[in-house]
């Protein structure tokens, strides 16, 4: 997408170690009118699949993924990184975060995500996947069904899109960075 | 605000000691039409102000504050309950969690709340009004002006509307719950 691979050149900072900081219009600081149109992006996609709820993770997928949800007209369901205790019929998967070398949980209720949903993931970043397996877990747990996973940004260097897309999953990222040797963005 | 209020009164929960779920359609599941007609009565609210950037705290409060910067054309900043070991300026403020029973930080870069800044704050729920006073301490580190805050619930039979609007403060809440007792919602 045109115009998000704009702003990464013009607004992304790229630090040591592979890190692609856009904290200025994705992840901290939003331009929503982006987001708006990456939403848009997102749902244009995958506008050959019947979907009736979309699914993301706190905190920095929520923006886009309850835009998407606007532009489908269907419930927004965030799976929780906590373990919230007044949660009913909790599904939990462990997730392991390799920039913080931990493992974390995630959980949704059963009570949201249901057999026979047709779910549609969003999130920000696309890196190893490990997020990603995560919400295929709960998705299987609830006897859900996966209809696709759309990511606005995707680190094509790290091994996650190559795993989904190995799974038959139909993944669709707004922007493929390929590398960022010598913190110069290269764009699949 | 009609809508909300039958909403809480059709999809809410209410559990012993003054809980209020609301996961089905704000906090958990969420419904992007709702959403998306709260956030425009909230700028309805708030038309007599020049607001320049919206302001939040993650998770729940990301939703509705991405629709309010996107009817007002302005960036939303999201604080974080954590301390990314990315950010740079960052302005810090420790706000006590009556719910968890414990004290969390909460963050945001001073390269996105700044100065001249007017900012109008947006959340999901006011109950003891901790979290809105760790934003307006932020605001204050930033040099910012705080232009109001605009809360979806308020739980009138807790502190927090009182304290802020004491303060001065432009208070608007869309749905004010006096009584949560014997399990019956009253609103104000």
């Amino acid at each position: 997408m045109k115009q998000l691979k704009e702003r990464i050149l013009s607004d992304g900072k790229c630090l040591d170690g592979g890190i692609l900081k856009v904290d200025n219009f994705i992840n901290h600081q939003m331009d929503p009118v982006l987001m708006r149109e990456m939403a848009k992006e997102l749902v244009r996609r995958f506008s050959g699949h019947t979907i009736n709820k979309v699914m993301t993770v706190e905190a920095s997928g929520i923006a886009p993924a309850i835009m998407v949800g606007d532009y489908l007209n269907v419930p927004v369901l965030f799976a929780k990184k906590k373990t919230p205790s007044t949660m009913d019929n909790m599904l939990v998967t462990e997730v392991f975060s390799f920039t913080k070398n931990k493992t974390y949980t995630v959980c949704v209720s059963g009570d949201y995500l249901r057999p026979g949903d047709r779910i549609l993931f969003v999130d920000d970043f696309l890196a190893n996947g490990n997020a990603a397996l995560g919400i295929i877990d709960l998705v299987e747990q609830a006897g859900a069904t996966l209809e696709g996973m759309g990511f606005l940004i995707e680190k094509g260097f790290q091994t996650g899109g190559e795993l989904l897309r190995g799974k038959g999953i139909h993944v669709e990222s707004l922007a493929i960075i390929d590398s960022l040797d010598n913190c110069t963005v290269t764009f699949r």
